[in-house]
């Protein structure tokens, strides 16, 4: 897009000297790499490797936003959020998003509209999250989150949604950058 | 804040069957839990475990915002992000805020403004973020960032933020965050 400032000068990578894998499963991997830092000295850095995710902002064409109530089991707590989750293997960004929003909403999107995308906690991890504003969306049947998924639906103003944001109710990383960023480009109405 | 929507109700908590550790370190921790659904069937749950963390904007008295191109090893990429990293055992949060804005811009903050924190992985992790907006920043110091840290210092107009924003440039999530949140509430002039 144009006007927008260049990206810093790349650095040079860190060598490599050593990597070792501590997990492996289904759901996540972690390793333990010795870098090589610019000063020649060597030192542990751990990657945590989980599959990339999406995030959609779902908005009705009565410009109504839809968010889920969903319980997290590693905090303990229920907050509003947007319906993501992670892509499967070989699965495009875009069908993980129209998967996600229909299981965890039940709701369709007529068009799914890129937003900028982003890595969450990109110190640790390449951990990448593709990010869609779902436009004129509408109710196709219950939602059917998976057995460890609680989740209930309900629908939001924006000025709610402006409210919820600016009182910090909005604890979910992956909602507070794509609801910001919808209300950024004017696709909340 | 008034006018906010309320949280929705919080669904009651999973219970543990069997909790497994499966990594630990000063930077990280990895464990693998058996939680009892609400259907009653088990599931295993991983857990990451890191420090909570803090993130910071910084913003001069002339208006301008001081960013950080900053090297990331897990993906090999150098992006603009907020002056951000993790809080040490027994710091508070805002005085973490403030080593980490002098450590990695050179820059003191006069004030520093909580803005809402998050969880940037909640499905995975417990992990919080602690945003800060640094107003009145002045230059202090050369940065003096960790040995794995390569880091320039630049400051950007509000409009050049905008822009970095909307092009999709801010790739760390941490840092879209929270330029969205400090421009949502008129912090950047």
């Amino acid at each position: 897009m144009s006007g927008a400032p260049a990206d810093p000068e790349p650095f040079p990578p860190f060598g490599v000297h050593a990597s070792e894998r501590l997990y492996d499963s289904h759901w996540c991997g972690l390793r333990r790499d010795q870098v090589i830092l610019p000063n020649g000295q060597l030192q542990e850095y751990h990657v945590f490797e989980i599959p990339d995710a999406v995030a959609i902002v779902p908005v009705r064409s009565d410009g109504r936003v839809v968010l889920v109530g969903q319980y997290r089991y590693p905090s303990g707590e229920t907050h509003w959020e947007v319906p993501a989750g992670r892509i499967d293997e070989g699965e495009a960004a875009a069908d993980a998003a129209g998967r996600e929003l229909l299981e965890e909403s039940g709701y369709r999107a007529k068009e799914l509209r890129p937003l900028p995308g982003f890595q969450p906690t990109g110190g640790i991890s390449p951990h990448f999250v593709h990010a869609f504003c779902g436009l004129d969306c509408e109710w196709d049947r219950d939602p059917q989150p998976d057995p460890s998924e609680q989740i209930i639906v309900q629908d939001f103003s924006k000025q709610e949604i402006v409210a919820l944001l600016e009182a910090g109710s909005i604890r979910d990383g992956f909602t507070a950058v794509t609801l910001l960023y919808a209300l950024q480009l004017g696709l909340l109405g």
